[in-house]
């Protein structure tokens, strides 16, 4: 029987009770993180963590960018310059920089940067006052000091993460010899790489010419022809597979799709490999990548991620000193519907396809993003990504996405990111805010209560394991 | 005065026991559905339902598409083939889809569907548990078994729902041959046609031609003329107000209008008749038939609802089986301001003209929709459409549009359903949210408590009688 | 350390008694007022206001267009006409015109306009009953009584409402004869002009040659010239500066910016002095002037306001009968990241550029403004504007711009009114909202409460003095 109060507000003390019972039953479950943009060499040398700034600092984009928003130069956070106009040999004392961190991080207030941070300065150093100008010596002494302790080598680290799963990104060219030596090391953490062919498959990427030879080499194939070139891919994603990836993964500028014929195919391939390209070749070769792409999903059982609609380097005076992943990366408005049709009408409907769909662009989450993958057996969501990857986005698409697209065409969480250290503190900002959910759909009696432990399970573990055949 | 916690956060326990004292007022009432789609056959005919899988199952497309989006077939389900490649043999046996329905019950957990549902179990069929696999047959049994019973004919459940009006949707050249056999039968039930001429106004729908030319026939107006063509419109247009019809609905890819002059409007009609039309000639007819339809409503009275923004059988695999309204219907980005212009310019200031839009796109409701309806005299705000009839959906929608359209620019609530069992359960969801929503800002203090009951009431009767003029 | 329940919803009553508690440092500080539109002429004359009508009325569009659009025409109301099929001797008895917007008010629950009348009519008027057709006259007396009182000067409300500073709109070519007026009587009231050049920019604004000629006129500079023209601007903002300006304001139908270089520019000026444009023309020359005057910005330090995304007059019958801001503006979907790319590549690295932008569009909170704003030094963000500047659309624009923009790249809020007495009442309502927000994230221990106490003053004077550098 539906509870005659169903659907009206909920009192507040009573949610709180409910998510607090939810996240006991999750917060120690162990951690799977299956997109992220971690090092594996760190994991493959384990050697210490060279000092604070340069692990919490300078590899943050969200740091660095609201701290270059208030007027405070990358230079003096002694952020690594490579774009065409760097300067080598720009460096910053890594005390100096954290100073200007600590004294500016009342700028984070409000923002998930905090809470990521603050939970773990607590949990992984036992810092439990605020960062300031007045402790910030303080606590980088403090963090300095546990970095050089075997406690916190990278392994211990993951272990001590109760990780159980970690993907890297990895360039198409890539060696993987970090993910090989990890394996060869007899050590057990599952660091696995991920595929990502941006690099020979968009002809704006820096070095693209380049790139197509050395996937030509390291292939030994004849990437001057269409069918060289696929040959080559495949044999990548093989190479990839051998050494334990699960997933492809693309960024694109937009999620557009195409379905050419094999003769039209291989001639836009002729005119991106030469060089000479007409209009909109660029465009097209991407969207036809995408569906080539899928289709070698169907042979090699590998899951798809699509990443699109972030405007990289927005700001060309930064890109032109310290490059690519500088905080200048904007979404724009991101269309799926039409965009996805040419691939969906070719292998949407087949259910060994996996394909993860994110957005910067949050109003596609109840407009076509939820209605997509409520119908097609090809097509999954996946966790807020980026920009709203923080309580009130993760909030905003359970919100919007749920009533049409359930969650069982959902993934998990993913915590997409650089900051090795940041990973438990984002895997339980995605609980709690899951459970706190859940909770107020228990307590509004949408949801039964087994239905919601069961559930905080599943979006846990259970949908990502499940999604990315781990 | 102003209370002094004015725009403070308040209390859950107090809301709630606010919304449940609105509620009580209103949760009687009858129900007004001024639009939506079930059969009018079913009341003329007053036979019994066949069997639960057809009844809750086969219909009801947010039901299949989320079994379809697990990798469930729609013909293990016994969804009817009507496509060009369709198999007329195919066929489920009605209790083995019922059972992988019930299986699969957890799939809709958080969505609508199952507040639906369990409503309409709970207090039509006396069924208490949650649906699952262990009971399947039972709960199989117990809904068939009551569907054999005279208590559940088709008139006898429109009286238990409290039916005051229920509009059907009905192809311009439909010959209404039900709703004249209810009528003729005595039977006090008011089911109304209404309106709605896509099938000979989009070029693009099946058997365009042939719709032309039985609108021709059926009104012995020479449709192979502008005017003639006119003619018939308004002809059937009296034939639906004669047989009931109280509105109008036009479904259509964009929410454009046009403001042809007559000669080019002429013209244009002549391209579209004869099939040989030119670029962009389809959706001109479209957009200038919208507003050729607003000047029929300030000449005959009936009212005017657009429900533009859907990409119709977006999946064409599974179109070219199943055909239309199989769950592959996938809203876009829709605009408003610019696309109305016409239309507006024209009919906009007369408060004789009632057009109550649609979206399926919410970004509009803040930004275009409650601004529009909150200066034209001719435009209405029709309740959350589709996807977004859901709880999270109708806050939404009152959360972004009161504020700038005001509520009495809305009108009530439209359940828009092919599932007649769930009107109930439709509107007793609207009631709630909306009880929920006035009950917040009067514990907010941002309305006084008789304003939100005479409000609970309008939103519930008092707003839809008005604007359809029921 | 972080609270065991962060994240989890927090229990209403502890949520309201910590915004009271932040409201309570924050309610009595000064109102300072950095864009809006009230008539400068007022505190210049001092003179008593003529009558309810006239004040709460006729001004305010927020409460016509809502009567409009329930059909009552605006000549009921006293509407000034001013369009070219104006009527310029029609006119409505005030008292008459109070009475229908009395037995009207009813419209307006759950609206703004409730708030900001119900208050003003309390704090000012001592008017405790809600506006009805019952106490329509008695409280039209009840106002006109007072408002012929000493008290009720303008001067003597603007101090009243502790008004630090009140910043008007102004027309490059304005004589700032009232603002002139006010600095010459002694009086310390601090209202400062705000230069406007759209007149002169937007080559379709009404007599745009003529404004043209005005410029020159008044700067004797030859604005027949690229350079004349560019320094009879920066001649006027120098006038401006010297009369108190703190700042610029734009509004464009786009946020476009261009850098052309200055040959192309100047041949682009002399298509537009001319009038015979080349499509586009108008659109590209508006984008170029937007680049021009952030340059400018830079050489005299005002500050930068763009408000786009409204498309003005979209009623034209009305325009021509009525004229302009007549509530039929109508926002539309506005593009940032690309459109702001050009300005941005030549300024957005300056921090002592400031350029606030507002939006319409409130999808681009989260997904365009909070990470431009979060990135460039040169970007800050404007309050939620017009139809957002509301209690449910302040707080999506904290919910939504927070996490990634922060607290530090907001800069308060404006009122942008023309409705003077509504003044406190907005920003009471700001700080209000403000209040609670901050107060769930202390209750959900996202923030600590000395961090709170230090925003909500923030939020309140510190962030849009130091913004608008006041």
């Amino acid at each position: 029987m539906q509870d005659p109060n169903i659907l009206f507000p909920a009192d507040g003390a009573r949610v709180r009770s409910l998510a607090a019972a939810l996240y006991d039953t999750v917060k120690a479950l162990p951690i799977i993180s299956p997109h992220g943009h971690t090092d594996p060499r760190w994991f493959a040398e384990n050697k210490p963590f060279p000092n604070p700034t340069s692990l919490f600092v300078q590899p943050d984009h969200y740091i660095f960018r609201m701290l270059y928003s208030q007027g405070i130069s990358l230079e003096s956070l002694g952020i690594p310059q490579s774009g065409i106009h760097a300067d080598p040999q720009a460096t910053a004392d890594p005390r100096a920089a954290w100073r200007i961190f600590a004294e500016n991080y009342f700028l984070f207030r409000g923002t998930p940067t905090c809470i990521w941070l603050d939970y773990t300065f607590a949990n992984l150093f036992g810092l439990s006052e605020r960062l300031s100008a007045s402790n910030a010596d303080a606590t980088y002494d403090r963090i300095a000091e546990k970095l050089a302790t075997p406690e916190f080598l990278p392994r211990a680290l993951f272990e001590r993460f109760n990780i159980e799963v970690l993907a890297t990104t990895d360039a198409a060219t890539d060696s993987l010899e970090h993910h090989r030596a990890i394996r060869a090391s007899g050590w057990k953490g599952r660091v696995l790489p991920t595929f990502r062919p941006d690099a020979v498959i968009d002809a704006e990427f820096v070095d693209f010419q380049q790139n197509l030879h050395q996937l030509g080499e390291v292939t030994k194939e004849d990437v001057s022809t269409w069918d060289g070139y696929l040959n080559a891919l495949r044999a990548r994603r093989q190479f990839f597979i051998a050494n334990g990836a699960a997933a492809t993964d693309h960024g694109h500028l937009t999620a557009l799709t195409a379905d050419l014929a094999p003769d039209g195919a291989a001639r836009l391939y002729a005119r991106i490999f030469s060089g000479k390209t007409q209009s909109g070749d660029l465009e097209l070769f991407q969207a036809q990548m995408l569906t080539e792409m899928a289709g070698m999903c169907l042979d090699d059982g590998l899951i798809m991620q699509l990443h699109p609609g972030s405007i990289r380097n927005h700001n060309r005076a930064l890109y032109d000193r310290f490059g690519r992943d500088k905080g200048a990366d904007i979404p724009s408005s991101t269309e799926y519907v039409r965009s996805l049709r040419p691939l969906l009408s070719k292998y949407g409907n087949d259910p060994r396809l996996t394909l993860i769909l994110f957005t910067l662009d949050e109003t596609a989450y109840s407009r076509e993003l939820a209605p997509l993958a409520g119908h097609y057996p090809a097509l999954k969501l996946g966790p807020p990504w980026w920009f709203h990857d923080s309580p009130e986005g993760m909030m905003r698409f359970r919100q919007q996405a749920t009533e049409t697209a359930g969650f069982y065409n959902t993934v998990g969480f993913n915590d997409d990111t650089r900051a090795f250290l940041s990973i438990p503190a984002r895997h339980d900002v995605a609980r709690r805010v899951d459970c706190a959910f859940l909770a107020r759909l228990v307590a509004e009696h949408r949801l039964d209560e087994d239905e919601a432990f069961e559930l905080a399970r599943e979006l846990t573990v259970g949908l990502v394991r499940k999604a990315y055949k781990l």
